[in-house]
């Protein structure tokens, strides 16, 4: 493993603009709006009503319905994009074209062919480009990927990822994405990350119980070139009364042992009149009024990737791609029935 | 559910012989042997050396290395088989025709054809003919069904079930049997029984990263005529390390709830100089030199049914038959690499 | 560790009667009612329509509500006591010496004054007496004990158990007994079991927030003579919204080894419109319409000492004595905010 | 609850010098390393040849071997004192007394005596001055923290904490320090900050099966003035296999609802050629050569105070005394075997 994380002083503060506040760019303004060295600038939607509404919780100057004129400001160092997914392709060319850094929301777009043309703009442009893995900068993964690079546990023989929510956030979401592209991306992302490896072939199936636009939730089972098996497990229909945030675990068997991940159950549980719940701690845990985790350290690092003039490297525009092209193929493999080959 | 477990007074003490000593003959014998109203009257393996070992340790009068004369003696109530699985077919048929009771162990054969001919010795047979699903009297197991059939969960949309072991389990066993079959059956029986549905398709994939003859470990993806998908997950590749005996586990998720099962981690956790371990209390854990558990229950209740010449009805030929089906099936997905349909 | 549990063939049928039909009683009959070579003869209690209740669901066709008149029936071969603990005393007492095999529910009394009245009756009677200590009975304890015994642990340090109970069921026994005492005697028994020490001092404190006769909960920390720490935590008073049908769990910690028995996990969890629920699958799990597991254990037990004429070793009445007395001594402790010395 | 953490731009870098250089003073040293915004400007320990190779390792340029120099280096902003117990109240009233920002390790000092003076020097210094309780930087303690304060689980009635751990650590710090006092001030300090309450009494056990000067382990029971029993468990002699980092949990139960925190299993279990272990991932993990984590996030809190000229209200000087005195007192009535009453 080549890359270090390096946190040096950061010289100047980075003015960050966010395209995009359904509840998730709602949780980047959030977390951007009390990090050191990060002012968070600007926002930007199409809705006017919502557009007041989070930058006026968070106190923000430049208000923008149209992206296009969020990039043509010139006080603006980063771009954040936190838009329904149909929109990456285009605002992402459109951001990398007009020369600022571009922070884009997993995952990078639909289809392969859609990561092809933001890969090429990306190429050509002068500002960083990093597409939002998340779980790469958790403790938990990180720490397992070090392992496996050390050779603790062998060759990866299986993987198996499960990252199930309750059908309250299902519906919510299930109109823009399906659950196994919306979050098996995470973990065919961390899959091929962890192995090496590629994929040769992904066969998928789904389940579609709920009255979205997009199935509620799919398993997708891929081999990869290395001999290992990898499965994918995404499930956006618990029961309201699921104690989980997220059940998320992971489960790495190699020749030489076995890596278990569990980020479902972090820390703490709580029973009270309101039920059972297992509330985040790890990823934008709200504690006393700010957002901590994982989101916050991979703000971080991109914000002093910049600061630095340091191209990112810790998740690289390909490796986004390639964790597009398995889930697409497993959607293509689910909708036609036929394992599909790379 | 028709069916009912009903444990009333028996009136004569049910003779039981064991053809097939490797470890888990063996450990039927040891089961067998301190049981109230069984007596456990005759031993058979084709290895004089292992018959005399194992029919010392239990004090058994009759040995015989050839199992037909074990069939012919007329002292014997009900036969136990828990021979390689190539040799099921022959020797089951064998004992129906006897007139015997048979108990066999799973799988049933290793092709749905091989059952299909034991399924119709046995329609013939004057004796009972029930196969060892040992997970149908686990009462995790039982009371999961007992939950899905009172709708508590609603409609099964997703099952998930692992069996994973030690590759020195694994390495012991892997001349006889694949990891998938193996295992696999135990869970391909539970889940066409949780949801009373039919499989329409099968895909699978499996490794092989050890010397024995069949793959070590292999996934199974099916899809139930009742729209479910059921994924089943059976590697008998852990390192030697693992704290495990067994790494089983199952989750149910329906329209209206989930259902848990966790047989991995069974209550109790031992760290001494030997390393860690999580000892079997539940399977047939071996406490103050008998063996208690699950394994009992089962033969109490097939030697319960003998006595009260009652047809067992808690798992039918039928049942055993399907999971063979699903398995091989799978199989020979993992084989040709299509998808199978039923 | 000398005795050894062996389940020969009975060659009598074992009559039992049950003094006692509170929630805990109506188990006993529930459990008993088709155990093989059992027969649940007569139920008792004051109460005439609580005893047709439970008499006609199990078809019982002897029915008392005086406990003398159950005594006096020859064809009763053994009595199960499960009354309040404050009759314990004079019911064991008139039952062994009625000549009767005596099942005491635990504990055995409610001081130690009274536990030597009751073994002094016991040490003239024909019949034999064992109080139902039922952690005794489940693999997960009796296996810890046997690695104890082994040494693999070496000489125990501390010891922690709990045994957390919803509200909703402290509400429901919190006027007959107290927290500590109706359940600190579970794991005072066993720690005294493991570590075969005696009791030098203990100290405890209670807590009392409802409105029930008895406190809510206790803590009580003893130290043996064998230089051990031993912790009892017992608490009913959990949020209705609590998972757990119990929250029991122990931990032993030796100078080379820990052991973690956890018995509130059980392997089972289930959520749905209900909310969560983690169902007992050990102590007396319904399943298929009978009741299973330890509790059934223990009857198995003291019936095929009976029917043996073996005198039962697993658990003596000096052993249920020392537990009482340990756990009155706490609960003096409690009262008088000082240490008590034994 | 007043207080907020807000993380502000902070104007100028803050030079940091760390005295004592022990294991966790070296993490000290490699945590502040790398933090945007801080200077690891000097090191000092008595010790030459450590001194050398700490300072050589992350580069440091100002190295004393005696802090009063350090102390009156005024290129330092922030002494972070992480000495031997014995060491902090001169070394602390010292760095107070010279105008410096103190960070303190904790325990704040042996007794509350000199917990006292040093409080008096805090009093009457220029500079900010805050121990090191590392705890209330976890998301899982502070999202606790704010459920008891909004009221979710009612008034608090028993508390019990674990914070074990292995022999193998045991032995490196037990010179220095007692389990109960080195791990149980951890606790005592949650327990009181989560209940608002004071101890009225405490009473405590310690074991002492190892060979270095201090009790391997204790138990401490305290009452709180809000009628609470807090109990602290504090043992530092698991074997070797354990697979625990540290087996850290609290359990706090009130009349409305009951909280879980797990320190101890924290997302990432590795079973390989080495054994089974759980490593950190929460206090300070070593993620890609840098160390992140809660101990991170509470240096970054102090700088950022220092930075903005606010004083720290996170964790008052009174409140670490109040820490100090009760796991004090439970030392106490270990040695005395008497209640001790505040």
């Amino acid at each position: 493993m080549a890359f270090t994380v390096s946190f040096m002083a950061n010289q100047k503060t980075i003015r960050w603009g966010v395209i995009g506040l359904g509840w998730f760019g709602e949780i980047h303004a959030e977390t951007l709006a009390d990090m050191p060295g990060i002012e968070l600038a600007a926002l930007c939607t199409r809705r006017p009503q919502r557009l007041m509404e989070v930058a006026d919780r968070f106190g923000v100057p430049k208000r923008y319905t149209d992206y296009h004129e969020l990039l043509a400001d010139p006080a603006i160092d980063v771009v954040g994009i936190a838009t329904h997914i149909n929109d990456h392709r285009q605002i992402a060319i459109d951001a990398l074209r007009s020369g600022k850094h571009v922070f884009l929301e997993k995952p990078m777009a639909p289809t392969a062919a859609d990561c092809d043309e933001i890969l090429a703009a990306a190429r050509q442009a002068a500002g960083f480009f990093m597409v939002g893995h998340i779980c790469r900068f958790d403790p938990r993964v990180a720490m397992a990927k070090q392992a496996i690079d050390e050779g603790r546990i062998g060759k990866i023989v299986s993987m198996h990822a499960r990252r199930n929510l309750s059908k309250t956030i299902g519906r919510a979401v299930l109109d823009s994405i399906s659950a196994l592209m919306g979050d098996g991306i995470h973990d065919g992302d961390l899959m091929l990350w962890f192995s090496g490896a590629k994929p040769v072939s992904v066969y998928a199936q789904e389940i579609h119980p709920g009255a979205n636009k997009f199935p509620d939730g799919g398993w997708a089972m891929a081999r990869l070139d290395s001999g290992a098996i990898a499965v994918i497990e995404s499930i956006w229909h618990l029961p309201e009364s699921t104690p989980y945030q997220i059940d998320a675990r992971m489960e790495v068997i190699g020749t030489e042992g076995a890596i278990y991940i569990n980020c479902g159950e972090a820390g703490l549980e709580m029973h009270d009149g309101s039920g059972n719940r297992m509330p985040d701690t790890f990823y934008w845990p709200q504690v006393f009024g700010s957002r901590f985790g994982i989101l916050r350290a991979e703000f971080r690092y991109f914000a002093d990737c910049v600061a630095e003039g340091r191209r990112p490297e810790l998740i690289t525009p390909d490796e986004s791609r390639a964790a597009v092209a398995l889930l697409a193929a497993a959607v293509e493999s689910s909708h036609s029935g036929q394992v599909v080959y790379f």
